[in-house]
Order: structure tokens, then C-alpha cells, then sequence
């Protein structure tokens, strides 16, 4: 059996969430958020995206509407009697770092996801951030072996769970940190020698994410540095983690090549993404860009790099 | 009157220290450091670069030996009946931040540069980080306009002299700064803004250093991102900001171009020199480097940047 055509090629699993968000520029209240938002709208991009997530009983219609416009499959999408998962946060002056105001989980706290059917040959599998015996979970009801596995995580997990983590790390095939977690995880301040660990943990590649400084690329035969997009101004950076996230799964669906030179690409291709992405409130800026705005802006990375 | 053939291209000011510097992998007591040390030795791979700077009774012959022997004019050198400067840190697990452990001023208190007079028409003048009335003090004793004033500053000064920094800002061709002391002083998170402020204030280009994240260029006409060198083992990054702005003055002063082209080279060339530096204790590792060394991790430059 192969994959049905209108079966997703890329799985997103992750957060569908109703933020309200803070910064220099305003405040958008009760917007479309959440990791899997961001991933599979960015993976929409390049490749026929699933999402697999739950929603509240006060998810607005629209935003399902959202989803099937961008060709996104919603059928992973469970629907609980709570009210959707919530986040408010704050950014100050420093756009790198937000101040939580309230989490509500809602929602969130029953979500055991389960794989639809037509889910579980896709070749491309991003897990969001979120609990990692979760991920791991989810990962084990995959029928066979997807291509491509990128697992997300955060601080608070190598904190409580680190053993659990180092486990994603080592089933999946990428498990994207920023510098201070890959530095948690390995207990190390240089990079490099983190990415060495995750290297030795089975993966092909080892991605550091460093916010707008970029993002490194290690495999065992070296790397490659991406620089950040230097925005003037930054609206709202939520998502970019998630957005470049989706993007790179995305791209590489689309292109279907796991070699580095086309993992370079993926890369830049993400890191376009993920650099409109800050320009807007919520998917603001991502609902209006079109494949010559992400063009557009690889072609600046180029001119950017070239020395 | 053109300068005479002996007479240095390349005037590098600034402090002459004995270090004693504590990291993760030893100690090193009262060895050569300061900013025109680190400066001048990095300038010298690529110019005939000359030192302004002060030591004190107690500093060792060799070093002056050293210099020399790196064919550095060390005409620009007084000697103090006072103590040499002397810095004692210590890098804790991240390298990226030193924390002083004593500070002796010493000659450097008595410091009141006074330019040779075959000093006084080079084409090129860095100013290391000191007190910014000095800095424009300094400048003005040269009797023609140089072709390249770069000049280095530190948050220090951004704070208790404002107005004076903005004003090497104004009559230096470059003021490098890292990203916080950028932010810090044009009041901005965002490093795309601080750039533009400089450009405003008279600078052909801003570079903003970001540390182990390489650095930016910006110019009128846009930007280019460098990388920082992924360094596995950092020994001792005490320099690297220095050997940076050395190497970088020295390689366009070789060059003779100030053309964007060629400064995105000279900064590569610099990051490259720099990444050296972190790799030994004080000036150990410039001192063991030859041309082959620095154009070798050049052409690795422009692998990890290439997509």
C-alpha cells in the first residue's frame, strides 16, 4: 500500500492554541497560535500538510476554514469540551525573550493524540513541543518508518525529563534545540561538542537554532552556519521556532532529498520563512506572503553570505 | 611628503597588559595581553603595523623581542616607572562572559599617547578601547586624514560617556561594537536600527560583532552576515575582539580597498584570525599560525557558508 494521494505527506503534531500576545508594536488578543499553526501553515508552503492537535469548544470555525484554504488536511484534529490551550505572553524591549503572563492548558491536558489512518505512512513527521514520552508515543503508532523525523523541544523538558529526551533525540532522525538547550542537554558550553553528542545519538544531522543569529547545520562531515535575517523590526516572534520548523520538513518533502547540500537549502528556505514570519501578529504576515516574497528572500540570504 | 618605507601603514593604539587569565582549561599568570598587543600582532600578518601603547618597569624585554621579531615598529611604546596594566579574569563555563578578578591600572593610568612623528601620516589607524576623549585626542594629532579610522569601544564608556562615544562614532570611519553595547547605545533591540543610526552618523559601514556568532556588516546599500567559526574548544577567547579589529584594519590596509567586496573579505580573513586566537592561551596560537593556517580556514569560510 502507498501513500493515498490526498493523504498528507508531511504529519505535524503539536499545540493549536488562542494566544494573546504582547509587544512594543501592541497587542493581538485571542489569535490563531500554537506550534502546530505555525509548523503546518509554514510546511503548507511546500508540501500537503496534516495536522494532528486539539482544539476547544470556542476554536472559531474561521480558523478551520484557515487550515483547509492552505490545503491543510484538519482531520488529526480532535475537537474537547474544555476550552482551547491558551498562552499569553509579553516581549519587552528584547524581542529574544518573553515574559509569560498566564498559561491556560485547557484542552491540552487530554490531548493523548491518535493517529488517523491516512497519517500513518507519511514519509515527513514533525513532532511539536511537547511532552517527549508523548512524542515518543506518537511516533510508535507510525506504520512504517517515515523518511524524515524532526522533533521540537524545550528547556523544561531536558529539565524534568532529560533521559526522555535523549531517547527523541535518538529515534528521531533531527531534534531541533536552540543554544541554551542543546547546551542543557549536554551539560557543555561549546556547540560544537553538543552537536558531536547528538550526532553519536544516531542522527544524520544535528540543527542548533540561535534565534536571529541563525542556525548551524552539523553533520559528521562538518557544517554550515545560516545567518539570522537582520530585521529592523521585529512585530511578534512567536512561532518563528515553529515556522522554520514546518518550512524545513516541508521543503525537504517537497524536494525529497535527505543530502546535506539539499539540507542547506531547507535550511535557508526555513530561514526565510521564519524571518516573515516575525514581521506580523499571530500567521498575520505568513497568510500574505506568496512563493516569490520566500523567493525573494533567499535570494538575499545569498547576497548576504557571499564573500 | 609621502610616509617613509619603514614607517608603519597600519597605527594601532591602545593597552599593553600582563595577563593573568583563569579558564576551564588552566592558568596563565602575567602573560602578554591588552588590546594593541592582540591589535597589533593580528595587523601584523597582513601590514608593517606600528604600537601605541605604555608598559611599566617590569615588562619582560622578550615581548618587545616579539614584537619586533613580527617586524611591529614598537617606536609608538613608552615606558612607565610605574607597573605594567595588569587584567585578572577568569571564564567560568560559558566563555562567552569573563568575570574580573582584580584590575591594576598601573602606567596605564599616565597614559597620554603621543604619536611619532612617523606615525603621523599612516593611512590606517585603529584605536583600541579606551577612554573616548583619548581616542579623539589621539586622532588629532595625525597630520592628514587617514584613509580607515577604525575604533573600538566597550558598554563602559556608552555609559559614562555618551555624547564622546557618539562622537568617535561620527569621526571614526567604523566603531565596532558587539550587539549588547549596539543596543545600548542607540537604545534599540533591534541591531538592523543601531546599524542605521551609525550609517547616519557618518560611517561608510557598521560592524556589529556577535561574538561566537560572527558578526554583521552593514552598508548604505545592505548587509552581509559572517559567520562565526564553530570552535569546539574554546581555551581562552581573551583577544578575539581585538585580534578581529587587527586583522581586519591590517588585511584592507594590504589590499588597499575599501570597496564593500573587499571588506566582506577582510572580514572573513579577521573572523578567521580570531577563531585562531580562542585557541590558545594569550597570544600562543597567533604565534604559531602562518598564512597557509588562515587562508585554510578562510576556504572553510566559505564551505560552511555555502548553499
Amino acid at each position: 500500500m502507498t501513500r493515498k494521494n490526498d493523504s498528507p505527506q508531511v504529519v505535524i503534531a503539536g499545540s493549536i492554541a488562542l494566544d494573546t500576545i504582547e509587544t512594543q508594536f501592541g497587542k493581538a488578543e485571542n489569535v490563531l497560535g500554537g506550534s502546530a499553526s505555525y509548523a503546518g501553515i509554514a510546511a503548507g508552503f511546500f508540501a500537503k500538510a496534516g495536522i494532528v492537535g486539539i482544539v476547544g469548544n470556542d476554536f472559531p470555525e474561521k480558523y478551520f476554514d484557515f487550515f483547509r484554504g492552505r490545503g491543510i488536511d484538519t482531520g488529526g484534529i480532535e475537537k474537547s469540551s474544555l476550552k482551547t490551550f491558551s498562552w499569553h505572553g509579553r516581549y519587552g524591549f528584547d524581542v529574544n525573550t518573553a515574559e509569560t503572563l498566564k498559561t491556560e492548558l485547557n484542552a491540552l491536558q487530554e490531548f493523548r493524540p491518535v493517529l488517523p489512518e491516512e497519517y500513518k505512512k507519511a514519509d515527513f513527521f514533525f513532532l511539536g513541543n511537547f511532552d517527549p514520552e508523548q512524542q515518543l508515543a506518537l511516533l510508535s503508532q507510525m506504520k512504517k518508518k517515515p523518511q524524515l523525523v524532526v522533533a521540537d523541544t524545550m528547556n523544561y523538558w531536558i529539565e524534568s525529563r532529560r533521559e526522555k529526551v535523549l531517547e527523541v533525540v535518538k529515534k528521531a532522525d533531527i531534534c531541533l534545540m536552540n543554544d541554551a538547550e542543546a547546551r542543557q542537554l549536554f551539560k557543555t558550553p561549546s556547540l560544537a561538542y553538543a552537536a558531536k553528542k547528538i550526532l553519536e545519538l544516531d542522527s544524520k544531522f544535528a540543527i542548533i537554532k540561535k534565534g536571529e543569529n541563525g542556525c548551524i547545520l552539523f553533520s559528521k562531515k562538518g557544517w554550515f552556519s545560516a545567518p539570522g535575517y537582520p530585521l529592523e523590526t521585529v512585530i511578534d516572534p512567536t512561532g518563528c521556532g515553529d515556522s522554520f520548523a514546518g518550512a524545513l520538513i516541508g521543503y525537504l518533502a517537497k524536494t525529497n532529498s535527505l543530502e546535506e547540500k539539499n539540507f542547506r537549502k531547507a535550511i535557508i528556505t526555513a530561514s526565510a520563512v521564519a524571518s516573515f514570519n516575525a514581521e506580523g501578529f499571530s500567521l498575520d504576515r505568513l497568510k500574505k506572503i506568496t512563493q516569490k516574497d520566500i523567493s525573494g528572500r533567499i535570494k538575499e540570504f545569498k547576497n548576504i553570505t557571499r564573500f
